[in-house]
This record gives C-alpha cells, structure tokens and sequence, in this order.
C-alpha cells in the first residue's frame, strides 16, 4: 500500500496511538488502513467410497491436484463459501457437514477452514479454475502432486478420522 | 474505496474477466482491490467456577460486557490472537483450549472464532479497551448488557458444555 484508498494521498508507516503495530496511516485524512488475514474455505467432497479432487489450472501451484477451495467472500457464511467454491471449481453439488480443519497458514496471512462434505449427485466437471476433476479412492490419492501442505493435512485427519467413525476438529499451524 | 492503493488512481467498481463479482479495479495499473471478511478471535478465560469478562471502553458498545476479543493480526495464530486480546483488554494470562464457537456475522463481514480458556493466575486488571474487568459467576453474568450476540451465543455454549463435560465446536450464523 502506497496511497490511502480514502482521499488518494501517500500513506505513511506507523503506529497509531494507543496501537502496538505499525500501520499504513494517511497523514491528509487520518484513515488507518489495517491489514488482516484472510480465509480460505474449503471441503473434502465424497461420494461412496471416493473424494473429489481438482487439479489446478491456476497458479500458485498450477497442474498440481487439490481440495475445492477458495477465498471466502463477504456477505456469505464459512459453509455458503466453501460450497460455492465447490461448485465453481468442479461443479460439484455439495452439502457441507462438519469443520475438519482450522489451519493457520502464517506466511500467507491466511486462516485455512475446511469442511467435511457430500455430493449431492456424482455429476462433477472441471470448472474455470480446474484443469481436471476426478473421484478418487483413498488409495488413488496422488499424495505428491498436491498443492498445498493444508490439504495434504485435510485429507490424511479426513481418512484417519473416517477410519475411526469420528469427526473432531483439527488445528494446526504452517510457518 | 475510492482510490488505487498501489499506484493512486481513481478506481472503478466492475467485474473482472472470469470473476463473478464486482471489484473496486484501477484502471491505471489494473490491479484488483479484493475485500473479504475479517477474523475476530477471542476466547472464555475460566479460574475456578468463574469466568472473565470486560467492561468495553470502546465503540462500539461502550460500557457493555463482552468476552476478550479483537481483530486476528497477520502473522499469528488464531489461538495466538486469542490469547493476545486476553492480554490486552484485560492483562490476563491465558492458556487457550479447545475451538467453541465460529460465528458467520454477516452484516460486518466478519467471521468470530472463540476458544476455550483457563486463566494462569487470577490477576487480571483493565487494558486500555476496557473500563474495568472481573471475574463472576456463571449466576452473575449480566445477561441484558452483554456487547455483541456472538459473546451472548459463546457463553451459552460454554455453560451448556461445561455442566455436560464435553467440548464440542459450534458453528452459528448472525445476520
């Protein structure tokens, strides 16, 4: 940040009175502009025995596989956000059952939340963001092409929790 | 937003190729000015049979109750937060439990994650956001003067939880 979205001024670097960090801070209209992270919202789609994954035609991590998620938008929930990315990365139909994983991501600035969930119907198709979408059986996971270390976490609590007939929550941290 | 803060031109509200809703954009130098909900985390201290709570100093809700809670910053947890806003509105030093509650808060963009927590030592004191802190009963919480729905929903819970000896995450929606 170089300008304050406020009044177009430069903006300065510092800590406000009565703050502990320092902040992009206008010197024309006072404005503080603070930066927070932001959260992804995801789910591990099933059907029967197999999970829905994607690969991605984006970057980062291009052509590598993933869970459906994405960046939650406002004026929605944490579920309607990691549905809808469902849909719109694999068309998929979902129904979001229980939190699974609440990931700090703390190089990114980003809070990972991912969802247990169900296929409505096994109709899935790559959508804009996908190169290719597919259901896999747990042992068909390509566990060394995916894209990111919080959907590897995601889905090893996802199958051992499976296994074991329960649904906690799992937190974890990534530096 | 009215202005690019990368490079200071006036922006445009429009949606982007391949997106699917409208964004502030700079003409100028095209960049994409994303907005998403931001993350409160906060959390339940407990000594004993007693819980804490703080007076807030602050808009909004000046002079009402609510729980320690406050914006997550980047580069930390959101335990860490947690246990930071604990400090900071009432010097308290806490270890932090298990996840109690998400809360979607619509209206403000905001998505509320509240944890379980025991207090190290019972002295807490007033941070500069609260008028004054104590620690009550679960007979004295004052109901009516609660700040925020999300503290009202959180200790309820709580309460609900405790009496059963379980810990659970609940997941809730405002509007």
């Amino acid at each position: 940040m170089k300008f304050c979205s406020s009044c177009g001024h430069t903006v300065n670097v510092e800590t406000p009175r009565g703050d502990h960090l320092p902040r992009h801070v206008c010197p024309a209209c006072q404005t503080i502009h603070y930066e927070n992270p932001r959260i992804i919202v995801g789910c591990i789609p099933v059907w029967q025995d197999q999970i829905l994954i994607c690969r991605r035609a984006i970057e980062p991590r291009h052509g590598y596989w993933t869970i459906p998620a994405g960046f939650m938008e406002n004026g929605e929930t944490v579920q309607d956000g990691a549905a809808r990315e469902a849909y719109e990365e694999a068309l998929a139909d979902v129904e979001i059952g229980s939190l699974l994983a609440v990931v700090n991501v703390l190089h990114t600035h980003q809070v990972h939340m991912m969802f247990r969930a169900r296929l409505r119907n096994p109709d899935v198709g790559a959508g804009p963001e996908s190169l290719e979408v597919k259901l896999v059986r747990p042992a068909e996971i390509p566990w060394p092409d995916l894209a990111f270390q919080s959907v590897r976490f995601s889905l090893e609590r996802f199958l051992e929790d499976r296994a074991a007939g329960r649904e906690p929550v799992h937190m974890h941290t990534l530096p």
